[in-house]
């Protein structure tokens, strides 16, 4: 009976975030959306912080002002979509809506759960600082978590993170690739389209440095975890009737943790007759061995360790060098689409195996 | 005495002409330039018409209302340009400004070439219907003709046109390549930046594309008369962290006598993975022989005849079957630069050729 309770007001919890257009377009509603978070922590009084970096929020429970053993990170602000897709609906199983799988079930999950926990400790006499989690909702992980978990995490020492945001029920995600932006910016000589033996072309010259670039791009490795190289954008030339003299690209890299890519980046400019810039650099989420991790492992039998193409926040873990896992519901690889859903049962299970974990927490060794 | 009167009033009207800053972004400006032009042919009671289509304005003399033996072609519009290019100005026998060689030296030219004949005429007591040419001033020359030489041309039947708008004293124009606007559109299918392998890049596409149809323009002969492909512009992919699905480009292709333009087009068709499209194609300006032609040539002395890459409203003469050529003074390929200018002596040498030219042209045999 219990179960069905506290997955019934996660579900409730999840179709009322979904009903925020909490977009990167619509900030006011991002701020709404966390007014409502704060709204149901009052209601269960419980402490919290509410952050605020360049107009972004984040909303941050810790169990004490600076450290914590476990903490769930979640965000609450979603990719742009159609209107009907913010009027959630469930159908054969599954809830339907903007953010069902990334990642409002998860902000939802993650409120009760602290609530759960909270009313227990309560019974036993115990107070919020006995929490073995905390929780910490962003506001911008679909533009780069900047004003969000990178300005957050820092706050309170976690001893180890779970980024509620990816992976599945089957997969405890312990590596991420890292990104890289690379700009190549291709020079000619202008001059007039009717005699194209008078000028130099810049996009030749782009497209000749293209084809450089992309064979430092050929390796490949079991499970695609070699670096890759996406052609994102490329726009030049104005007139039709001109020999353009300027052309720029943009490409997505994604690298592992065999790659070098200052090095690469060095070759290449020896390489081409463009020049080339990295725009940004992010590095990868690598989890690192954890008795929080092995505890997890033991409770979760059947989720095995993978690696994840994709990035997301988790990167920013880096900095603070926690250990941490991305892990979560089941959601068929729908964010982002036009159908994007999560498996309720999967929600079940997940807070299920969350549940036994955090029980255990304090039994684990803190140092 | 009487080369330095007509000169220097063709001077006079040029600078005038030039500080109308008649460009495509200012039709006031050009239909002030017609007034200014309307106001000169009322001071010297010559009978005109002006004509208007789509807001675009050309002043049309002839002797009599259906023929003439010939017409002299010129246009009022110009390129865009700095502020200081519209202020004319003289140094070691150049004028400077926008439109000194392109066109309003010779819009000022056939003006006082038409008014110096038809007071001679008025001295030996003839009329207007006697003069054995007429003048056609456009105003859209730089943006394709549509609403300028292509609609006014055909109002009035002459036996030879010389379009003054290109060529060199020493160089009369009787060929001038086609036009033909190709698009080429090349789709993909979208996906995550992070997992290029499930998706097909439409840039990778294109370019794969691109390298087909440019085998269709190896060919090379004497002169650079052949045909010739610009890369002129490409525009493709939005959010950084996408493969892009659509990819388009477009290229300005320039063709001889010797291409069968739509045969190309099938053959490339067939052999890339995009679409390939026709935006637009312009005829080749094919001068033809003509007597006008050789009485031109037999009056001056060391001009020949030759081919030029470039458009004009030239081409027009095609859809009328009307003989004629290019010609103009020398400006060294100055137009449309930042540092445009004329020889002011090349201006008088051509009126001296032209006027003798038309004092023979009563002498041949209309047909």
């Amino acid at each position: 009976m219990e179960r069905i309770i506290y997955v019934e007001e996660t579900l409730r919890l999840t179709k009322d975030l979904i009903r925020f257009r909490s977009t990167r377009a619509n900030p006011d509603e991002i701020n709404r959306c966390a007014d409502f978070i704060e709204s149901y922590l009052k209601k269960y009084r419980i402490e919290y912080q509410r952050l605020n970096y360049r107009q972004t929020p984040s909303i941050l429970v810790a169990p004490q002002r600076d450290t914590v053993p476990v903490m769930l990170m979640t965000h609450m602000d979603v990719v742009e979509g159609p209107d009907e897709l913010f009027e959630p609906y469930e159908k054969d199983g599954k809830l339907y809506g903007r953010g069902s799988i990334d990642d409002k079930y998860a902000v939802a999950l993650s409120l009760v759960m602290l609530k759960e926990n909270l009313q227990r400790l309560h019974k036993q006499g115990d107070r919020q600082s006995d929490l073995p989690f905390g929780i910490l909702v962003t506001g911008d992980e679909e533009i780069g978590g900047a004003n969000g978990a990178k300005k957050a995490l820092p706050r309170v020492k976690a001893d180890f993170c779970i980024a509620l945001d990816g992976g599945g029920i089957d997969k405890i995600v312990i590596k991420e690739k890292g990104i890289v932006h690379l700009k190549v910016i291709s020079r000619g000589k202008s001059g007039h389209a009717a005699r194209p033996w008078l000028g130099v072309n810049a996009i030749e010259n782009l497209i000749a440095d293209y084809q450089v670039l992309r064979t430092y791009f050929k390796a490949k490795a079991p499970d695609h975890w070699h670096r890759t190289l996406n052609f994102s954008r490329i726009h030049a030339g104005k007139s039709i009737n001109q020999i353009p003299d300027y052309a720029e690209a943009v490409f997505d890299v994604r690298y592992t943790e065999n790659d070098d890519i200052e090095e690469l980046v060095e070759k290449v400019r020896d390489d081409i007759s463009g020049q080339i810039i990295v725009e940004k650099k992010e590095p990868m989420f690598v989890g690192g061995d954890s008795p929080y991790l092995d505890l997890l492992l033991a409770i979760a039998k059947g989720t095995r360790v993978g690696c994840e193409h994709g990035a997301s926040d988790a990167r920013f873990l880096s900095q603070s060098e926690t250990k941490g896992i991305v892990w979560g519901a089941d959601g068929d690889m729908s964010q982002h689409s036009a159908n994007e859903y999560v498996h309720i049962n999967s929600i079940a299970r997940l807070y299920e195996l969350l549940d036994r974990f955090m029980r255990k927490v304090p039994e684990i060794d803190r140092w």
